[in-house]
């Protein structure tokens, strides 16, 4: 605790002044919440929605709260006691739908009028949280149980305000300027702090914040000022405590960091590669209907933005190719939680163990993608309407997009060889529907997809790119590393060490193969040996296990015990009497394998198995907790699942996570390209048979005609 | 032997009458060698090569032989004693380049003249298998020691011929009418017969023939006459043993199976989605240097058609952005070898363990590609150049396509997040360069890609697709399936099993990480605890692990044992001092489970680890032996490997496999989706930096003007 009386007066002052100038740009709905200190927007680079929010009204039960509905909310908590005392002591951390009953939105067509609207909310007054749930057309408010342990989600302002907080303090000051950055280089990030515990985490909401030198380039995270860690109060901006080491690790001076086309020279740049793209001049075959349903060559969806879990997609289903009639497969899928803890115990180091969704807000910081670079020139691209710290909403631009999606790839072929002679050559082009968030978690970017095919399979895909956290380091060559010393991670350029991380996503998936009642069942191969005397000594035989509770269904991947994991209606199968059903097929994927009872895995418990199956719960929606800041990991999937609940012929959730590691490389510096994996939801007996069989064969007449550019 | 003098006369005049027949058509050197039986062939599917080859001359020291140049070793051979004595007596399995040794290659510029040419040749000549080496420009001939077991490759005519030998057996003649089919329905395959240790296997040439109805579908291999299985000497046509069981099983009536786009009503079918198109209108970025030489976005690499292998890498090397130097990676990659053991021990399915570049010819049966379909509008096409079993040369037309991928992906990204409120928005597409063929060995066809990318990345991608092998069965509903008994997959439609079996694919990847100086490195990532009292109880530690011989470098892929596998150069790091490498990178695979000693494992033993890393060297190309066809696995990667010699700082061979579990479903029948994995080639240090932080964004006024069809 260096801080004194004095500089905590100034805090006081200053933080006040920083929420006066949060607010002003709360006024206006369509303002995203940024404030900008190093450099001036590009005009290019503001997005503006082509679509005014204003006038929106819900169409669908899962429709997201609309501008006037946040502000009726808003407006009923802020007139309901205790609140109503107060209403500026009142902050916002979320306010989105609270989704009807399944059953209320199963039994809906389009044209009745909606189920009652309601949102959930979580607000802080006082410093407590309540979960609040508003029934919107009686303005009545109920409230809900709170978890025993952690915060609420981030607000921005919380990020923000938190990351300033250590200029109000003259031992960082000093420590800065001891070092030779200048303050207007500046540029701090807010480090969830995690819970490792300690006494002083159970009392107040606390924060990390690490500082960066912008000097000379955009990318200031390849110049960190390494072993300077402020906590903060975040309630306060209090600064908690300063540990400063590492005063003799150089601020690493490695130039052409900045990525920005611009910063590179423009249009001088060599252009590599002639112009490419996706063309349907036709338009699209996908059509968006009320704004939110997708559909497409028979799948029809709900899409829609979430505050805390990006991209949601709901209701899923795809037309049966021979009845016609909507099968339903799945009820609502999203990335419910991230862990990524980076693998150095050190100081400034052991505590970066993020948990995106739940501490920052995987939607919150998921920017306007960029045409023609986030997304192909045919994309569709959809709005997110957040609330800020004080209740108001604000749209996103552009947080969605939708395209279809053609590679070159093939979706089913087969020629008849020489060894028949038949003169038969059929091949099918793989046309797919991608809908793609991207979220940029301070360095790091995220990029979903939800990728649809017309053989049924959907395919969620992550990508890692952005920037990586590095560490300051004295070392300018591998040489000089130490001989008996780790260094946690690889030199990627002088003094700037990238350190080994992981990265789970976990998604829920609520599945409704052909209706809610479904179970989960293993299909295992195994070796089975033959009668002596045989001419082969051993097949592999197929077996099904129903799992009854969940303990059955916590699944560790195993390569030599391959097992199918369907999730089959309990009631139905095909007319030949197999069950029906939808199998997730992993793809890379990596485990979670620190210390079961390190307080970060604790937290992360739900990256203990690849794969969970819980029966449907609203209250375990997220698998980190509700409330994951700072908690102690007493609110997670693991926990759950442990009651080991039937699971058997229930309306039940697939847990799936999807893992990387990460050992970085020079390849990965100054920003890293892409890298991807995936899992899929495919069906297994779901259909009588190839749902594709009758798709046609692309033909020159029917495909577009096209010059290049006028101004190539 | 049911097989009686008479018939074994008229079998003799009928093979007579075959090879008149077969020998008809390879006359023209650009005749495919088919022969139809059942169909007309649509005027649209006879591909015709722009390109005519009798004039080629080779370019390149890896070139493949020209048609002169085959038809120069021909006539080398047949004035070759003792082949010159007989020359209708001698029967080529394989003419292919015997490519110079790798240090005259690398040693060659364009403009110099190329090393001499060889041809590496397998024939058999009264029974016997020759390994010859030719020198075109001497036409001098060397013959090579052949292995202890097995036979060539089969020719096509093989094939052909042994399927028709059959229908002069008057006891199959019985059974087949017997089971109410016309022997004008008849379609019969060539089924490898394996090894499995029995006397009868060491003398002669063998074969399995089975047969399946067309009645009403081109699809005949949805209607199999199950149970009878004819054991066929291949040289002598003779009908060596019949197995006719499962009379009682009917032939399958499904309707419907017919996938032809003709034959389901063509135009009148719906089409469900508008066209889509990869559009280029200034051209394609890469070009075809003297016919195989594909220069890219500062890739450069050999490709050429093998009538073994399908597709071969050679020579590939990348330019450093900022040396511009050229820098090797891979000197030749291409499938080794396949392995698809079926999972049924019972008569007509055990021997079922195909090994299809070896025994049928990758290439062989690798047909013309399908503009459009096969490959987008933009693609381009190379032809192979094969030998028919005379030794004349015949032209294969766009066996191959090259093309550059848009999937509308994102190459790297980065926003900056409210956190920091900086308004960066940068994002670059991602753009490929595939260059793919697709192999049809009877019913199954797989798609092979080399995916090239911007950012040092080769991703080998199998895809499969076609047509499966089933089984017939008393069975119209599960519920008649035996209690006790294993019925070896999935009911897929009335009397059809889907029969579960693996695919496996060895990749043989010589790599040349920035030259031929080459180590293999296990880089491990472990569980470290901490000391107590530290906030965390334990990380991941990276350790590196120089593998010094073959032993050490048998990897079985563990989840929960993660490795990554580098291949580095010996001799070179960064300037950081970080070895120079490449990864490959696993992602969804499957895993050789059958008991090891059983003999198809035995000769598949190349399957029993993902990765080998064997010292180069000339004889050890094929992982499953030079002769597969029947041999006893004395020849395998995984006896060269068990000598366990120095793979260290050498010159070495990266081995990948890549598997798959198939338990059918019926969204299989009567025509498989496809299903695809991939690893990747990955540098790792092996550039300074990121390759692509340069590249610039799309722009709209680049792009292309497209409008829809005239016929639209």
């Amino acid at each position: 605790m260096d801080s004194s009386v004095l500089y905590r007066s100034i805090l006081c002052v200053c933080s006040a002044l920083l929420l006066i100038f949060t607010l002003s740009w709360l006024q206006t709905p369509t303002a995203p919440p940024t404030f900008s200190r190093l450099f001036t927007p590009h005009p290019k680079l503001i997005q503006s929605s082509a679509h005014h929010h204003e006038s929106d009204i819900p169409r669908h039960p899962l429709d997201p709260l609309t501008i006037s509905e946040i502000t009726a909310a808003r407006a009923i908590l802020f007139s309901h006691p205790p609140f109503s005392s107060s209403p500026s002591s009142l902050i916002f951390h979320s306010l989105a739908l609270d989704e009807p009953d399944k059953s209320a939105v199963l039994s809906w067509s389009s044209g009745d009028s909606l189920p009652p609207r309601r949102a959930s909310v979580v607000v802080r007054f006082k410093g407590e949280a309540h979960l609040l749930a508003i029934d919107l057309a009686k303005g009545s408010v109920s409230s809900l149980p709170t978890p025993a342990t952690g915060f609420p989600t981030m607000t921005i302002e919380d990020m923000t305000s938190s990351a300033a907080a250590p200029l109000l303090d003259a031992a960082f000051n000093r420590s800065i300027i001891a070092r030779g950055v200048r303050i207007s280089d500046l540029a701090c990030l807010p480090v969830s702090s995690g819970w490792f515990g300690r006494e002083i985490e159970n009392r107040r909401r606390l924060i990390k914040v690490q500082c960066y030198s912008s000097e000379g380039t955009a990318n200031f995270y390849m110049r960190p000022i390494e072993g300077l860690t402020v906590l903060v109060d975040m309630d306060t901006k209090e600064v908690v405590q300063i540990n400063d080491e590492g005063g003799d690790i150089p601020i690493p001076k490695s130039t052409g960091t900045d990525y920005r086309y611009e910063a590179a020279g423009g249009n001088e740049m060599a252009r590599p590669l002639r112009p490419i793209s996706i063309e349907q001049p036709e338009g699209p075959s996908f059509d968006v209907v009320d704004g939110h349903r997708v559909r497409w060559a028979g799948w029809e969806f709900h899409l829609k933005a979430d505050a805390r879990a990006g991209l949601v997609v709901s209701s899923a289903g795809v037309a049966d190719p021979v009845s016609g009639e909507r099968r339903s497969v799945l009820y609502k899928g999203y990335a419910s939680e991230l862990f990524v803890p980076y693998m150095d115990p050190t100081d400034a180091w052991y505590f970066k163990t993020y948990m995106d969704a739940g501490e920052y807000g995987f939607g919150l910081q998921a920017m306007p993608l960029i045409p023609l670079n986030d997304c192909p020139r045919n994309a569709y691209y959809m709005d997110g309407i957040f609330i800020a710290a004080d209740g108001r909403p604000y749209v996103r631009s552009n947080m969605i997009c939708v395209f279809e999606s053609y590679a070159g790839d093939i979706g089913w072929r087969h020629s008849e060889s020489p060894i028949t002679g038949l003169e038969i050559r059929e091949a099918r082009p793989k046309v797919t529907l991608v809908a793609r968030m991207a979220a940029s978690v301070a360095n790091y970017d995220y990029i979903v997809d939800w990728e649809f095919q017309t053989d049924g399979i959907i395919r969620v895909k992550v990508g890692l790119s952005g920037i990586l956290m590095v560490k300051g380091a004295p070392y300018t060559h591998v040489k000089h590393f130490p001989a008996k010393q780790d260094t946690y991670g690889t030199l990627l350029s002088e003094n700037i060490i990238g350190v080994i991380h992981d990265h789970f996503i976990t998604f829920h998936l609520d599945m409704d193969v052909d209706g809610t009642n479904n179970s989960f069942v293993k299909v295992g191969l195994a070796r089975q040996d033959t009668n002596a005397g045989q001419p082969r000594r051993s097949y592999l035989k197929a077996t099904r296990h129903v799992a009854r509770t969940e303990k059955e269904a916590q699944i560790k991947l195993k390569l030599y015990e391959p097992y199918e994991f369907h999730v089959v209606n309990a009631e139905k199968t095909t007319r030949l009497g197999n069950p029906v059903g939808y199998k997730v097929v992993p793809a890379g994927t990596a485990a979670a394998l620190l210390d079961p009872n390190d307080p970060p895995q604790l937290r992360g418990a739900f990256t203990n198995n690849q794969i969970w199956v819980t029966p449907r719960n609203k209250t375990e929606e997220w698998a980190g907790g509700l409330f994951v800041y700072q908690n102690q990991g007493e609110d997670t999937l693991a926990v759950w699942s442990e009651r080991d609940r039937s699971i058997e012929s229930k309306d039940i959730v697939l847990w799936y996570t999807l893992g990387f590691h990460h050992i970085p490389c020079q390849e990965d510096f100054p920003i890293m390209p892409t890298v991807s994996s995936s899992f899929d939801l495919k069906p297994v007996n779901f259909f009588e048979r190839n749902p594709i069989l009758r798709s046609p064969p692309n033909m020159e007449k029917d495909l577009p005609v096209c010059t290049a550019a006028a101004s190539a």
